[in-house]
Order: C-alpha cells, then structure tokens, then sequence
C-alpha cells in the first residue's frame, strides 16, 4: 500500500541511535538523543541543526520524526525501504536525497551497500543510515573545528559534505576493485586456474553493481546543482559541481575496469585453451612417433612359416636383421621429432 | 481493419464478469452487475464508479461499454487485442492507459503476461483485464477499509493504485527471476549440465520478455505525470512520481539479471571446456606412458632368428633380460609421470 | 544526374496497369485507365481520385503521370528507384510518402521487398507499386461497402488505409519469422546439424533486412502525424497514431527475435560441441582402457629365452598364469571403468 | 603551428593542373589556367566560375589561390592537409567543405580515399582534388549540354553537383564490399580455408573505413541544407535533402554489411570446428574398433607354456580358435560400427 | 576535505621551476621566478604574462599563487591532484581548464599522461604541468619569432597555442599505438605466440586510457568554444573550431583502432586453433593408417597351434604369405591416404 510504513532491508536488532549536532557560526551543541520528540526543539531555532538516525529498523522512530518534519508519507516509505536507487526529490519547504553507501566487509571482500537518506530543510539536515558506519566522522571532525563554521551556516553545504564523504570512500572502493583486477590479470597470465573463472565472474558483478549504485548519482547531484529550489545556494553550486566531477570520474573508472575484466575473460580462457594445446601436442609427438615403431614391431612379431618358404620373413635370418630394425627404427623416431621441430610444434 | 472490433489472443470461454464499485468519501456500493447497460445509472452521478471488466473476449459487451462510455472505436480495438505495448492516450474527456500484468503461473515456472487496460474519466474508471487475477484485491479492500476515502474521491488516484498494484507485482517477478539466476549460479560451477544451456537460454528469453512489458511502462507513467489533462490532480503527482522510481528501479534489476545471465554462459561454456579438458588429460597421460612401453614389448616379441647370428636380439638370451625389461619399462613410466606432474598436468 | 528518370530495380516486362477508384461520400466510379492522360479528368473534380500504377518500369508513364500532377521531377526519380528508403517528402501541395510492402515468396521462405509510393494531393493519392500485389484489395472492398464514405472523403485517411494495409501485413511477417525462429530453437536442442548454422545466420539476415524496412517507419508516420500540412486533418491524426504504435510493436518483436537469435547460435556451438565431447569421451575410455590391456598382453609376447634363466618370463611356465593374466586384465578393465564412472565420465 | 601550411599526404610529382569553366546561362568558356594568378580576372565577374585544382602537394599554388580569393589560412592548411574528416565551414562570404572521394584501386581491391575539397564563393566554387579522378566529367558534360543553365547559375547547386558526383560513387564502392561479402558468404560454407578469416578482417576494416568517410558526410550535408548562408539557396535544399537521403542510404548499406560480416566470423569459425569435429571423429571411429581387436590379437600372441598346464591358452589348440577369433573380433567390429551409426556419429 | 590542498600523484623530488614570458606585441621578457611572490609584478600588467609552473608536487607554491592570483580553493585542489579528468570550469574572471598531456616513455613503449592545468586571465596565463616536458618549447619559439605578436595579444590565443601544442602531440601518439597494431597484425598471421594475446590486451588498455584522456577533451574544447566568458574573443574561436575538430579526429582514430584490436583477437584464437587443428590432423592420419596395420600384424603374430587343425592360420604356411601381408598392408596404408587427400584432410 502507498505510503505505508514498513522497513524493508536486512534483519537488526541493535537500537536505534540518534545523534544531534547543533551549531551556529560560533557554538557548537553536540548530544545523543533519547526521544525522537527531542529533535523539536532544535528545529526551527536559528541554528543550523544534523540530527543522524542509526537504523532504521524502527519504524515508529522514522514515523515520529517524519511527523514533526512534516515529511511527505511517501518519503517516509522511501527512507525505510533499502533498496531505492539514487534520487533526488523537492518537496515545497525540503529536498529529500538518497545516496548509496559503499564499503568492503573486512571478512569477505565483497562490496556491500547502505542506503544513506538525507533531508535538507532551511535550517535542519536530517541523515539515516541503516546502520553505523565512520564514514561521517570526518565531517563531524570539521565541524568541530573549523571556526567560525560560515560555509556550515547553510544547510546546503553540510549536505554537500555529506554526500562528499560519500563519494570520497567511493574512491576507496574503486582502488580496491582496480588492484583486485590487477592482481587476478597478473596471475592469470603466469597460471590459470578453474576458480579464476568465477572470480572474473564476481568482480565483473560487483563492478556492475557499483555502477547501479554511482550512475544514478551522478544526475542526483547535477540535478542538485541545477536546482531552483532556494535552499541550494549559489555559493555552494561550485562544490556542487566539483562533487559532479568525482562522480563522473569514479564512473569512468569502473567502466574502465569493466573493459578490462571483460578483456581478462579472453586471457582466461586463451590460457586455459593454450594449456589444453600443449598437452595435445606432447601426445600427438609420442604417439605419432611411437605407432609406427609399433607397426614394425608387430610385423617382425608374426609368425610366417619361414620354412615353407624363403619369401617369408627372410630378414629374420638375416645377420644384421635385429641391428638394421633399431636403425631403421632410430631413423623414423627421430626423423618425425625433426620434422616436428620443423614445423615449429616443439 | 481499423476500428473493427475483434478479440486477439487466446481461446476464452469463462462468462464475462462486470464488478462495480461505486463510492463517495463516506458511501460504498459494490455488486456484479449482469448486462454492460447496468453502467450507466454509475456514469454520470457524482460519486466515483469503478467497474472492472473480466474477460475481453466477448466482443459485445466490451462493445457496448465502449457506446455507453463514448470510447473511440480505435480504443476498444486495442482493449480488445492483447498484443499492445503500454501505451497512454489521450482522448478529450478521459485518459486510456494499457499495461501489461506479469505472473509466474503455479505449475511451470514461466512467466506470462495478462493485458490491462485502464480508462480515466471524470467520475469513473474502467479496467479490463483478459482473466480473474487477485491482484486488485488489495485496492477493493483498501477502497472498503479507508474511511473516509479522501485520496479516492478522485478517480487518478484510483487509477494511481491499479497501477501501483500491477508494478507491485513486478518485484516478485523480478525475485523469481533473481532467485532461478542465483540458483543457477551455484549450480554450473559445481555440476554445468546439457539442460543448463537451455534453462540459460529461457531465463535469458524470459528477461527479455519482461523488459518488453516493463521497459515502455517508464514512459507511459512519466507521461502520465506530466500530462496537462485535469484529469490528473496535483496531489496524485507525488504518487506517480513514485510509481515511476519503481519502475525504473524494476527495470534496473532487470537490466542487472541480463548482465548476470550473460556471464552464466560464459561459465557454463567454460566449466564444459573444463571438464573435457580434464578427459583429455587422462587419455594424454595413459596414451603418453603405455605406448612407448608397448612399442618395447612388441620389440622383444619379434622373432628375429638368435641362432642365424649372435647380433640378432642378444637381450633375449640375458639371464637377466626380462627383468631388465621391468626396470627399464618401469623407469620410462614414471619418468613420464614425474614429468607430468611437474609440468602441472597432474 | 539528379533529376534524371530511370527505372532502378528488377527487370519486368509485364504491362503497367493504372487502377482508378474516383469516389464521394455517396458516389463511386471504378476504371481501368489506358493512358495517363485519362487521369486528368479525375485530377481536380471535388471527388476523391485514387489512382494506383502497377508496374513503374515503364518509365514514359510514371514521368507523364508526373507531369499532369506537378511532381518535381526528384520526387519521380525516387518512385522509380526502388532502393530507397521509407521517408516523407512535404511538398507545397502534396506529400509524398515511400513504403516498403514485405512479403514472403511462397516457393522460397526469404522475404522479399518492395516499393510502394505514395503522393497525397488535396483530392487525389497515386500509389505506385512494383507489381501486382492484393495487399490493397482490402483497401478497395472497404471504400466499395462504406456508404456514405465519411473518413473516406479526406485523402489523407484513404492513404492511412494504404499505409496501414501494409503495416498489417508486417505483422504477418513477423509472425512467420518468429515460428522459424521457434522451430529452429527446438531442433537445434534435439539435433544440431551444420545447415542450422546457416539458417541462423539466414534468419539473421532476414531480421536485419525487415528492421531497415521498419525502422525508418516509425518516423516517417511520426512526421506525417506531426506534420503542419493541412493535407492531414485533425480526425486522422488519432489513426496515424494507432498506426505508429503499431509500427513500434513490430520494430519491438523483431528486435526481440534477434535476441532470440543471437542465443541461437549460442545454442548452437554449444550443442555442437557438447556431441564433440561425447565422441571424445568414448574414445578415451576406450582407449584408456585397452592400451594398459594391449601393454600387457604385448608383455607376456615378448621372447626372452626361459631356458636361459629362471628369471626370464618365469609366469609363461606357472599353470594359472595365462588365468591370472585374465583375471588382471579384467580388474584393471573395470577398475578403470568404475573410476570413469566415479568421476562421472559415463 | 596553426595555419601554417604544409602539405600532409602521400608524395606526389606531377604537375598541378588548374581546370577553369567560366559559365553563364548561355556562354561557356573552358580552359586550363598556366598560373594562379589568371584566376583573378574570373573572381568577380558576373558568370559562375569553377576552378578545379588537381594536385595540392604544391603549396605555393594552393597559397596564391587562397590569398587571391581571401581564404582564411586554417581553411588553407585543411586543403593541404588529406587527413581531414568530411566538415562544413562556414566564413562570412564563401562555404568550405571537405568531403572524402572513395575508389577501388583497379590491381588491388582495397578502398582508397582522397579528400576533395569545396569552396563555395558567391559566384566562384573552388573544388581541390589529391589527383586527377574522373569523377567530375559527368558534372563537366552536363554543364556543357544543359542550355540554358538556369540551375547552374548558382554556385550552390554546383557544389551540390560535385558533392553528388561524389556520393553517386560511393554506390558502386558499396556495391563492390557487398559483392565481396556474398562471394565470401558462399565460400566459407563450401570450403573455409586459413585465408578466408583474414579476408574477413579486411573487408572489417575497409567498412570501418568508409563508414568513417561517409558518416560525418551526413552531418556535413544536414548543415548545408539547414544553413543560413545566404549562399544556399531556397531551390536548391531540396536537392541537398536529395543527397542527404543517400547518404544515409549508403550509410546503412554499410551498417547492414557489418551486421553480415560479423555473422561471417561466426561462419568460418563454425565451419573450422566442423571440419575439425569430423577428423577427430574419423580418428575415433577407427581406434575404437581396432584398439580392442589389436588386444585380442596380442593376447594370443602371447607365449604362455601350453605344456605347463592345460588351463594355459587352450584356445591355441582348439581345432577352430582361429576362424573363432576372426567371428570374434568381426562381430566386436562391425558390433561398435553399428552402435556408432545408432549414436548417429557416422 | 574539500578545498584542503594536497598533492595527489606520483611522488616527486626535483625543484619547481617557474618559467615566466611576459610579452607585449613587440616586447619580450622571458625569465625564471625564484619565488611565486615574483609573479606578482606582472599580474596587473598591461603585457601578456605566461607562468609556467613545472612540478606541482610543492603544495605550498602553488598555493601561494592561487592566492596571489585569486584563484578559487576548489580549482587548487583540482590543480594539485594529478586524477582529474579533463575539463573547462568557467569563473567570473579566470577560466580554469585541465587536459592530459600523452607521451610514450622512450624505454617502455607504454602511454603515461601528465595532466596540465591551464588559467586564463584576462592578461595572464598559468599553466601547470607534473614535471618537465618539451611539447611547450614550440610555443615559445613562436611567441619569440612572430613580430609583431597580434594574435598573442590576447590570452585565449596563448592558451589555445598550448592546448594545441598537447592535442598535436595525440596524433604522434595515435600514430605509435596505429604502428604497433599494423606490426601485431602482420606477425599474428605468420605466426601467433602466447604473449600475442597479453600484448593484444595491452593495447586494449591503452586506447582505453587514451581514449579517457582524449574524449572529455572534446567537450571541453567545444564548451571553450562557444563559452560567453569575455576572456574567448571572437578572432580565437575560429582556431578553437579547428582544434575540436583535430581532437574528433583523434576520438575518430582511437575507436577505429579499438575496432581493429577486437578483430585481432579473433584473428589470435583462430590462428591458433588452426595450428591445433594441423596438429591433429597429424595425429589422425598417422593413427588411423597404422592402427588397422598394427592390428593385422598382431594377428599374424598369433600363436594358433597350426598343426591342431588346417584351419588355424594357414596363411602364415603360405609361400607368399608374408609379401601378402605387405601388399594388403600397402594396400590398405595407401588407400586411407587417398581417401584422405580426396576429403582434402592433406
């Protein structure tokens, strides 16, 4: 049903953690909420305020919030649903953002993603994050100390320093995609291995899985940026579009990368298919050589009657017979590697 | 011809159902009505009338409807034939919508599509669809439980909700479909079987057909949104708006599960190269060592006359000539085996 | 030379064959011409003058017929060339459309094209076609039996008609390439043979020819349904629409088709390689099997001289030698056949 | 450095030729100018005047025209520079286009292109060409034979000619690559050989070759029909659409000989492998019949001591043993030889 | 953190040089600044000044010149980070432009790029570049020749010379990558190797890479081109038009050569599996001649009690038995290789 409230994301039990961040050009408030009935104090005084929600497995805190926000129902639906794709919506009195937060489990190295939502209103930033992760922390960092906070005293440009964080770490990813394709090109060429053809499977599924996570974004911020909205300063288009310039670079990047791992599948199975070649040969040398061998072992096995007459098998009674077999024998062999060697198969 | 009215698609025999609901904010009437004529005492009056046509292939009745609702003949011929792409029309006094129902049907795992079609007018919407399906049931109970029905008494929003149930429906076929690649996933790695080809080859047909359902949908709802008709109110906008973000995403997914299943082939033809590569060793490696060790023994089978001369296979006569024979067979084999392995053939 | 007439396309001989259907709401007049010259009377008479040449190889006719109706001669150029492409031409008082009429040959499955002209004047259509083809009967039978002939008054819906005949045979092609795309994809999985190659790569061709006859449709209806010429009414625009989403529904499913085929092929040398494999395998098995065999009976054929030593071939002389040689020979024969089978290689 | 000028092409000796045809409607002169300079007395009289300069190697003379008719010199270092795409320029009182004349070279079959330039002035067209090709005489011999030359008293529809001249020829280039491909087509079904693949690289390349001549073409012709230079005039667009639409003819002739030369690919390799498929199944057929008839007769070539016991080889001595083991090893033959033909591998 | 300066690139250890030319249309003032405060006293002059900064591993220079010149903290950091792709950013009175600077390392023939940042002022212009590189030096030779230096006047003139200077240098690279697939395409034929493919691969990647440093480029140039700062005069755009079109020209080349290297490839695996396929045949025939010769000869070598019963082997009594043996052994060899030649196996 539209507008309903249900989470929609992994299973998590931990609470729900909202942290408040209060501060003018000169001040600073910093505190834990316990109440989502809290944040109403801070909402339309002069300060700018960022309250972040941990978790949003909640749903009655997401409820709560939206209801003294005065955020849309559906907007509510979209933050508690993980698995949007990057957007931007304008409301009359916000703007409603939704990123994607990518990060490495240490365990695995798989990417994994988080939905991060974030809420500009004229002088509150509300951020949700399913769960927490250190990727605010320097924003929070420069807050605290850059004094006097006049780029902060917008709500726009906090924004802005979030999604930054966000694409910053989008980088980190990307390195680590490149030096695993770099790693697997190398190995790849030196021996190739069954389960090499699943990782190049992997990487290639992650990378397409990145790009569902950046592309999208890209026109986000464009469109942030072009906005007309009265919340998006002029000042801060310029940061805007810089961040419109990372984006599109770790794009360019991954599709990069996607060349390339589509090119490693060739190596791959050239490598594997050379292999399988240089076995065929080394039976194709020794049974070419040997059959014929074999032949003429065979015939001097019969057993001709050589009594009924001199025409049968005479070169069994001849002196040199067993001499002359090795020679001829010796001459064929090696007579066949040499034409081997000729053709270039050894 | 065009604007005659014939019925494309398969052979039907259920009656016809004509299902009406009739509602004010506050008032409820539902019944199944018996002739297409019972309409008209709904059509005009100021409540809103929803009347759902189940099964399209009786031509007369849809006919009828089409007179009584003044509908363009060109517009009931493509109600009636159900090879239409989504599509939305615009007619002077009411909006005509066609989209495409996709199920998985119980017993075998394809996916079929059903066609929808939609009309917006003043006070009233038609639905027609080719055959019961239960996926409107979730907007009747919702028409019967929202008091009062604020949002219903506009006949967009109406429509906003049969549609919204239809994509709805999409996420689960995209999971089906996700579920079987995943499932297939795991299994060409362990065991790539004949049938998997095939069973690649229907998930990558059936992707196709479902982004041929889904692809232009995208459209017609942006469309839809964008519309100057007054039949669309500003406060469905938001609605449609996230209808189409559904949409999009639905057809992200799709795009994802094609990029995925192309990979699968190339595992699949790779784990089958594999595996004969594996054959092949085995065949090398006996071939490789026996036939120059039967070359051997045929060697000492020849007949070659000791008594006509003492060069004449001297070996035979050895006391220690057979055993000989064992060392030296013995040696060559498992040379050749070492040498195998160290080539990593083993 | 541009401007130059010259009939470029198949040779015929046939005698060209003008058709006049000259017809008011009420009134109809139908006529074989002998020459062009007949048509002038029809050419500004209030009625509605269609005019159908069959056969534009005899190029004094097709340049006389230009000449009564003020064709530039470029345009006339184009009618003869049967290579072009399907566009519209605006001219100050007629439009002038090019369409390709597809057909399948009944003796040979391959469809073949051809040219269909046509100009729309105020109160007259030439269509012009490269041979006889009943594609326009239907056309004829509707005009016959539509008293009063409303729509038909205009000569921009009589020229829907035209277009629309074509296009509904479109999908008559359509349908029979996808039940060879469909036979072809069962046969192949049942018994791939080396002439399904070429069919596939056949049918391609088929599909590539049909979607450069289709594809430029598209726009061309698109532009006579947008154009600004008075020559299109208003209550026929909602036809040329129908007819564009029809246009679109073919370009769709034969996209979709070469999809199908492009897995075809896949389908294909995975099949053929899959039967490849089981040759090989047979062969290994057995050979594996039989050149340990061969080794060993070649053994116990050698001639070491018994008498020479007690340690030459000492079990030529045991009394169950020759059984124990049965008894090894056949331990190893099913040893090796259960491994195979353990390794799932039967 | 920009605007200087060099010439950048092939070497070249011969002498530059300067081909003038000063025209008005009714008088015609013709000659061949000693010097650049005798340009100047035809600049501005007020007949059309065309100089045809064969041979750009010699930069002096290219220099002398340009200042002698005030072209800009990046326009000039074009001219002499062959490597340009096709482009339109447009300066304040001339046009200037390079477009890109395509031949077969007669001893060899490959595509060679030579870049012909364009200058359109108000009443002089200035056309560059690398040498002489005979493709202008057409456009010569009809601006000798059609009197009055009411068309060719604007340089645009001149210029048109000469462009038309060009593009004509590109029908018979395409022509010529679809000859090769069917050719092609037919051969590698009947007997692939090594030489055919790299054949099909090359007809790859020489269609990547001349697409990149002619698409920008496209480009080129649409600006020129839609320019606002006083110097096209109104008559004359619709010749420009003429040529626009064969353009993109010849453009999608080519994209359809890609589409076919890729399927080729497809061809020989199947092809190959089937050629392969039927040697290894050859080598099957005959080891698998004759590795186990050769056991059975090495078995009996064994030298077990028949007078050690009788359970050693009593076969030998059987009365029928031999014609036994011939029944044997003709059923075990012909046995496998109709379970291959069951399999259908024969 | 943005706007924070720090030096992302390849760690460098050499001095910065600052280069300055400050120049009016006949005077010239050409030396190297010790420090960026030097800068300073040119900044407002009436001259043209040209600072080139080589090496922008020391933060702090560069930083004090963004100060001096008012140089925004954003475009610093872009300065400073060596990853960006090429773009034209557009402040109220500078214009910041990146490209990248190609060049092929004289000992590895691999592509590296150094990405030069250009600032146009309105009598400045700064040009940062990685490290020092000599494709400046022609732009100073002709800043020092032309006299009287009109077109320099200006400082988009200035900034287009060096832009122009880098994009000529693409067309050396594009002809190295064109020379090293010519060469690859010629041995691929005669004789492929296993470091084919890697080297097949390695050229991939770097039209990839150029193909990322070339293509932005072409927006930019584009953008510059049609740019409504004051900063690009009318006089300059012509020369900008000719460089955009010098940069398609080199986009045009990379993806031809992209085409090109996809066909190598194919040219790779199937060269190779011809050499596997020769391989086998060999095997084939050498096989299928002597296996049913072998066979034979074993037979004969059978140990049948001939004088048990007539019936055994009485060939073997036979006084031309043994040239029997030979002629039907002869026979059957010669037979299967006609048979062979005649299935043109040969």
């Amino acid at each position: 049903m539209p507008g309903s409230l249900v989470y929609v994301g992994e299973k998590r039990t931990q609470s729900v953690k909202l942290q408040l961040m209060d501060f003018t050009e000169t001040d600073l408030t910093e505190k834990l909420l316990d109440r989502p009935e809290d944040c109403l104090a801070f909402k339309d005084s002069g300060s700018v305020s960022w309250i972040n929600v941990t978790g949003i497995h909640d749903v009655e805190i997401v409820k709560k919030i939206g209801e003294l926000f005065g955020i849309h129902a559906l907007i509510l639906e979209d933050i508690l649903n993980s698995g949007q794709r990057p957007k931007l919506e304008e409301a009359e009195d916000y703007l409603f953002l939704v990123i994607k937060m990518l990060y490495v489990k240490p365990r695995e190295s798989r990417i994994t993603s988080e939905q991060v939502s974030v809420i500009i209103g004229q002088n509150y930033v509300l951020s949700f994050q399913e769960q927490e992760m250190d990727v605010f922390d320097p924003v929070r960092d420069r807050i605290r100390k850059t004094v006097p906070r006049v780029r902060f005293s917008n709500t726009d440009y906090l924004a802005y320093a979030l999604i930054d964080a966000v694409v910053d770490h989008y980088f980190a990813i990307v390195e680590h995609l490149g030096d695993r394709v770099e790693e697997m090109e190398e190995r790849l060429v030196v021996r190739p291995s069954t389960e090499d053809l699943q990782s190049i499977h992997e990487l290639k599924r992650e990378l397409i899985f990145m790009r569902k996570a950046v592309f999208p974004l890209r026109e986000v911020i464009g469109n942030l940026e072009r906005t007309e909205s009265s919340l998006v300063h002029r000042s801060t288009r310029i940061y805007l579009r810089d961040l419109y310039e990372h984006t599109i670079q770790v794009i360019d990047t991954v599709e990069t990368l996607r060349d390339t791992v589509s090119g490693l599948l060739d190596i791959y199975l050239s490598s594997v298919s050379n292999r399988m070649n240089e076995v065929m040969k080394v039976l194709t040398i020794i049974a070419t050589i040997f059959i014929p061998l074999s032949f003429l072992a065979g015939v001097y096995g019969m057993n001709f009657d050589t009594s009924a007459s001199p025409l049968n098998m005479p070169e069994l009674h001849f002196p040199y017979g067993y001499i002359m077999f090795w020679v001829i024998a010796l001459m064929v062999g090696f007579g066949l590697l040499w034409s081997f060697k000729r053709k270039r198969w050894l």
